[in-house]
């Protein structure tokens, strides 16, 4: 018997007919003699339906006021979504009672609409487990020291149910969602794209800030810090898959290297399209310049991503920096206006046709010379490396947007990611084979 | 400067549009210089929504873990519309703040889907109002002791803002609704029916219980125990309506029994076709008949309105009672089987082609022979009169069905009811024109 917690989407929850379902895959965990926690989100649909009544009412959120309501109203989302699995459940004759974030209660800051999690009661929650229900408890909420409803921001789901896993110390948090696992790469890109059976936390925490959608980069920073075995898995298998085959399928991310692990010197090949580069040409290179440039950037709440600057040439260097593409006219603009007048430069360009491609894989840490086979890879393929950053674990470069998916490809079989890993799969072990 | 308390229900709530018109409405009193409270329903029709959802779960509602459930999803409703009200007041430049039952708290018993509430926390709301807020707080619904949220039941939003009104000690409770106050009888039946600018307490609960659709009959019993003033009045006037004519239009629910209110011997006709009628003849006259009749019927979970036991004569009497009308064939089932067998009456007749007309007035009170008049009324139209039950205030007959409009129209006639009464208007005195 172990103590599991399930996280369901919002598609698992799109309708009565799919909550049924989710309700028999929880029933037959718990008839194999697990405790179980489910964290479903709302009705595909409702948030943004909720949202855009507010919308109606007053399109731009500009108060912390009006953050607090719209709060209050997304919440009630998932309040819907518990209530409802709670009734299926018992339904499928399994006793289940459904608690929201406050009721928990699970303590947030008081930054509505993108709240953290300070604290999780579990007495409640663990006296229920124990009473043999199972507890469906509100994903993407909390409430803050005041008793005001927070939420955590889009995708917050996953995070809740990292973190209830965490203060439950539960064996396994299982994320259903609408992929199997995660992939060496995007296999809409490349066609022998494989699913990886386990992935290094750190390698997930670089996938998931490069820009791959499988989990919330917040989840995964939180399981890391709790140490808390979370598996991606799809929620479209039947519910009456076996229950071995299911607690062994998706992706496991783990946290022992063991010698296995270290084989796969590259683990995935992320990237995204939805950056721009932009470049300041020949600034005096003067102690400030950096802030004098993105001071005035991050001031106009821009993120920025990679940050590039060269060593100089007669006191004159270039700075080049990328920003999320629907931010690029505005921040042209700001140079421009704020920035060139202060610094001084020879020139300025942007370009908003790049793309950011990465090479992730915790062995990188222990073998020399993975960028420069990665540069020479492609090279061989003519393509022209704009920028260049690193990590211990990742190398990541700004290409033209034309080269992105031969890059990927290139670079997927140059690392032999189509390859099953020499490395055994026991660190992919299932929970549901554990059972009683 | 008075504290006021506003209710409006699902149709003022039922669109952005609308939400955007109480919140003009409710600026507008602030403007006026009062401190506002705001109880809205949930939009129209989202209720039924969510609870279908939960049916098509879970068809019957049988265990009290079910009805907890109910509760969790169905309050979400309320919830979400004080979160679009408090972002239409900021819209209009007013500060709101919303909160739900819980957060108030509204502390109630833990009788989900019917809970009654026990006591309310003013020291939130009070804080919020000496702060200059609009506080709008979330209908039909509160928290048990373990904080389990509950509601009230259907309508229960009605004694939400009543139970509010009366926490806070405010100066007025508004009800805004779709019909524009009290009328003398149901103006679909007779023409000139005429609106009351006042009714008592007493007549506003005989009404509520006899039928009236207008208030729940638990706002009605809080208003009375905590002596709220009470009005009802019309949520389509538009907002911007004066508000000296706002504050005097509608009905006023009273509870000083001035000189005025006395002259008015009947306030109102009330009516209703929902019943059938029981007749058990020549039953055997001894202790505990009663009980021996209405035991199983009550065991059956079937309420029973009029009682009607006649003197005996050798030992035998007849006993009559009504239903409602879907319980009618139900009713008769049982008699048959379980309750004929036991007190050898020598017949059993019903009748669901009748109906209950009844006349309320306090001024019955203090006036003679105002029942009789109304027999001799009945009389005069060949209606004839099959049962009687009356209270200090009301008086009741069960007629036959076909007759009722007819008996309406008389006795309307009769006691002068499309004819203003003598009283004066101060009674009815607004609230608006005492704003600073």
């Amino acid at each position: 018997m172990a103590l599991i917690v399930h996280k369901y989407g919002g598609t698992s929850m799109g309708s009565t007919e799919r909550i049924r379902n989710v309700a028999k895959r929880v029933a037959k965990w718990v008839r194999a003699g697990h405790q179980m926690v489910v964290v479903p989100s709302a009705m595909s649909g409702e948030t943004n339906r909720l949202l855009g009544l507010a919308r109606e009412l007053q399109p731009a959120a500009t108060t912390s006021e009006l953050l607090r309501e719209l709060d209050m109203i997304a919440s009630t989302g998932e309040q819907v979504s518990v209530g409802l699995l709670a009734i299926a459940l018992q339904a499928e004759g399994v006793p289940a009672v459904s608690y929201t974030g406050w009721q928990v209660p699970i303590s947030t800051d008081a930054s509505y609409t993108k709240a953290r999690i300070q604290h999780i009661d579990d007495s409640r929650v663990r006296a229920d487990l124990d009473a043999g229900k199972v507890v469906v408890i509100t994903g993407f909420q909390g409430a803050d020291a005041q008793g005001h409803v927070t939420t955590l921001g889009r995708g917050g789901s996953d995070t809740s149910a990292v973190a209830i896993a965490a203060a439950l110390k539960a064996a396994e948090c299982l994320i259903y969602t609408d992929v199997d696992g995660v992939y060496t790469t995007d296999p809409r890109i490349v066609a022998d794209a494989r699913r990886l059976s386990t992935v290094s936390f750190e390698e997930m925490l670089e996938m998931a800030s490069l820009g791959s959608k499988v989990l919330q980069i917040r989840s995964v920073e939180f399981a890391g810090k709790y140490r808390v075995p979370l598996r991606v898995l799809s929620s479209f298998t039947p519910w009456d898959i076996d229950i071995d085959e299911e607690s062994r399928s998706g992706t496991l991310i783990t946290f022992e290297e063991d010698e296995n692990m270290e084989q796969a010197v590259v683990s995935g090949i992320a990237f995204n399209r939805d950056e721009a580069k932009i470049s300041l040409l020949g600034v005096t290179d003067k102690p400030g310049i950096a802030h004098l440039i993105l001071g005035p950037v991050a001031e106009a709440n821009i993120d920025v991503d990679v940050i590039i600057q060269n060593v100089s040439h007669d006191g004159k260097t270039d700075f080049s920096f990328t920003v999320h593409r629907n931010e690029f006219a505005r921040t042209m603009d700001l140079l421009k206006t704020r920035v060139l007048p202060q610094v001084g430069a020879s020139g300025l360009v942007g370009d908003d046709r790049i793309c950011k491609v990465s090479i992730v894989g915790i062995g990188m840490r222990s073998h020399v010379g993975v960028a420069s086979r990665m540069f020479s890879v492609l090279s061989n393929e003519g393509i022209n490396i704009q920028m260049i950053t690193t990590s211990e674990i990742k190398t990541s470069v700004v290409i033209d947007e034309k080269y992105m998916e031969l890059a990927v490809r290139a670079l997927h079989k140059a690392f032999e990611l189509d390859q099953p890993p020499a490395r055994t799969e026991g660190a992919a072990a299932g929970i549901g084979s554990q059972a009683s």
